[in-house]
């Protein structure tokens, strides 16, 4: 078969099979509710994963029949109304459309003059100008926000540190540090290890009751190492920490930053989209201030994995951080190596796929106005859920909800004795295999609590209803259970 | 509108515009060949992909027609049959609908216990028995070779630096020197310097006339450094340069950093996968010795962007790089929760998108074999053009075919004369804008060349006899035109 490619023999064949697929993921999304939340992968599919590489073409009808058997039934879960762990994003049926027509085009955004590039940089627009950050901003899409604080915190090292850190290194830099919250993500930490800082420079910066970071304490904590002959360089504020949804008081920080000339990025996971949201929009003033900031769409947008941003307030800092000269990357002055500038010079990628364009189907599909309203309702089911929480003498809220999370655990009708913690760990792991709900755990201040992170535009108040029933249920089976 | 999800209201009417949104993906493809490689974005269009984000929804039918009517009709043109520009993958009919099928699931592989997860361990064990690593070796699918590299040499980093730079930093680190040769990839010098070594911790190894590694000033150079108390820990070998396709020696670089104890990483972006195609098979020998290999599905493997991997011989050291302890992370021993070890922990995403879910219909679609045969195919064209360029007294053969890269230029009927860079880069301009092919360009010591890289499955013979007959008919009327 020379010269024959790996396009169908018929694509007439192909077409129908590519309809019968595409009922099959509509139908699957229709349905979601029906069918449990999560289960296990048996044994069985299991064994049928594990199989050597196949040498011989099993053919599109049989590789597809093989996902729709072995994987589809078996997903994370955040395509359900239940599904509330982690910080999981539900997807949309356009979104999975948009990422049909993302791989058709196939399109390379790392660089070049193409219609992929117009639409990327119409969505860090759109962002640009959501967030209040100035017409020369730059921006990038990005697999999500630990790549997004890695990009805004290596622009950070290069802007801040006064040395040529991409020359020379850290080896003979002076000893930065980079400051975060205790409630932080983890992520930052990652960020700051990887740049070669290590975590030693990552001063953790303690919280007040509502998992804010104390600016007084931060100010202090920097004062203290420019007298120890420390370099600060950085403050990661949190908009929306993962615990419990707390956001820093951005102003305070970004008034501090201005004063100490340090660096400010906002980890924005999921709370930066707030902005979206009329009624929560105040909860995240001085956003617009910071000089990079880290998001996801893949959370509060519902746009499909993966799919992130980061935004600069000074391109020139964001391009001097990442660009790089390479004769196989020449600019043309027209054709398709035109274009500059290239978005492989404000990241680590350069292949780079066309994730902008879920974003952007999505935000044209459903308007800003709409995907805001569907975030300020999570934040009203979320202290429906609390309001819930508190009526019922079984259940304790552990911590105040602060936006869309809701922290809580069963401790029966007598109030908490016993081994509590693993009482609620087992509740969590009972709700999800019994495919019910899927929340999942955090410990906070010491003690194991259930954690229902509320990013799913499929809940509706009824669900948690049902969630309240079914963990005091499960808590009084396993306490009755746990008797002589 | 309370609890209404962004789910459509009428479902049929939603089945009807994903028919007719296949419909035009599968067209798309199908008559690819017909339209031009590459066109530019009209200004109309550039005008269209401007404009301020919408407030208000757009719904589904125009959103989609949008993206036809602005998006599709710009591709970066790598799907068609004579784009051979950089190294792009082409993509596939199959590897579309597997994005489809992926964006549906909306599966977040970052951890815990379900299908997906095992989708992926799958496709790393393929990988794995592929390149003959051994069975504890770990690995991860990743956007491609730059993210790749960058794990793999953070890996390196941890491993081979004698201070635990995790936490310490590299501030007091010693100078640590990383070796790759003159023709390796940009790519490994970002990492290198995001990583914090710096620049000038990467040392480059120069190469012989067919662009390889010259293995003993490899030695010479490690020698010399530990003399001046540097701190050496990696080479990265290359399998497969971006310039001519020049496969380093990886058996000899393998032997070599067993007997210094340094750390192997091979950059094998797009030449590795020439382990599938058995006559080229032996090319790549000593692949098997490497400490980490990065590579790409999205290139040779033509799964649609973004795809790549990372493999570590030893996962013990990968994880060791890697991974953190989070309370919101924790691991259960049962349910959700479950599934230890979670791929968070050997790289920097922690959302991370189902992007084995392709990679594993692909190979299950088309089989190895057969896959292998594309690429040994694709070598073929290569060394079928370069006879064809060596035909024509016009046309002049820049560099030896090493496997996929044909690197030629038009000096005209008398041999070169005048400004022979700027006549070249023109000729690959006009191919461009005319929509004929999409070559690159590339300075090849210090001449401008016109590059054809070959990791395209719809191209035939034909299509290389038509890029010859258009270069010189090109060459030759800006010739005459510059005639008095």
């Amino acid at each position: 078969m020379k010269d024959a490619s790996l396009d169908p023999t018929d694509w007439e064949e192909y077409r129908r099979l590519a309809h019968k697929v595409v009922d099959e993921c509509i139908e699957y999304l229709r349905t979601v509710r029906d069918r449990p939340v999560w289960q296990p992968v048996p044994a069985a599919v299991k064994a049928e994963l594990s199989t050597p590489m196949p040498t011989k073409a099993q053919g599109a009808p049989q590789a597809f029949e093989d996902c729709l058997r072995l994987v589809l039934p078996y997903p994370t879960g955040n395509a359900h109304p239940r599904f509330w762990g982690w910080v999981h994003g539900t997807g949309t049926v356009g979104g999975a459309l948009a990422q049909l027509l993302m791989a058709t085009m196939n399109a390379n955004v790392g660089g070049r003059d193409h219609g992929a590039v117009y639409v990327e940089r119409q969505v860090v627009g759109w962002c640009r100008d959501l967030f209040g950050f100035p017409e020369d901003a730059s921006g990038l899409l990005v697999s999500g926000t630990s790549m997004a604080t890695l990009i805004g915190l290596a622009v950070a090292r290069h802007a801040r540190i006064p040395v040529d850190v991409r020359v020379g290194g850290l080896m003979g830099a002076p000893l930065a540090s980079v400051y975060a919250s205790a409630e932080a993500h983890s992520s930052v930490a990652k960020a700051v290890d990887l740049l070669g800082l290590g975590r030693r420079s990552l001063r953790v910066v303690p919280v007040d009751d509502e998992g804010r970071m104390d600016v007084p304490a931060l100010r202090a904590m920097i004062d203290r190492d420019r007298q120890d002959d420390l370099c600060p360089i950085a403050v990661v504020a949190t908009a929306g920490t993962v615990g419990t949804g707390a956001i820093d008081d951005l102003e305070s920080v970004a008034t501090l930053c201005s004063e100490k000339q340090l660096w400010m990025h906002v980890d924005g996971a999921f709370g930066a989209l707030v902005r979206l949201a009329a009624p929560l929009a105040h909860r995240v003033r001085g956003i617009e201030r910071a000089d990079s900031l880290a998001f996801d769409f893949h959370k509060w947008l519902h746009v499909p994995y993966d799919s992130g941003c980061i935004l600069v307030r000074d391109g020139r800092e964001h391009r001097a951080a990442f660009s790089s000269s390479a004769s196989y990357l020449a600019r043309a002055q027209r054709g398709l190596a035109g274009g500059d500038p290239w978005f492989c010079d404000l990241g680590v990628e350069l292949s780079r796929s066309f994730r902008a364009l879920p974003v952007w189907l999505t935000i044209k599909e459903h308007g800003a106005l709409r995907l805001g309203e569907k975030i300020a309702e999570n934040c009203e089911q979320a202290t429906y859920l609390a309001a819930r929480v508190r009526d019922r003498a079984e259940l304790e809220l552990c911590a105040p909800v602060s936006l869309n999370i809701v922290c809580f655990r069963f401790v029966g009708a007598h109030g908490a004795s016993g081994n509590v913690d693993a009482l609620n760990e087992a509740i969590v792991a009972d709700l999800q295999e019994q495919g019910i709900a899927a929340p999942s755990t955090l410990q906070l201040r010491g003690r194991s609590v259930i954690r229902v992170a509320i990013t799913n535009h499929r809940s509706t108040r009824s669900d948690f209803d049902l969630l309240v029933e079914s963990v005091v249920a499960l808590g009084k089976a396993r306490l009755a259970e746990a008797l002589p």
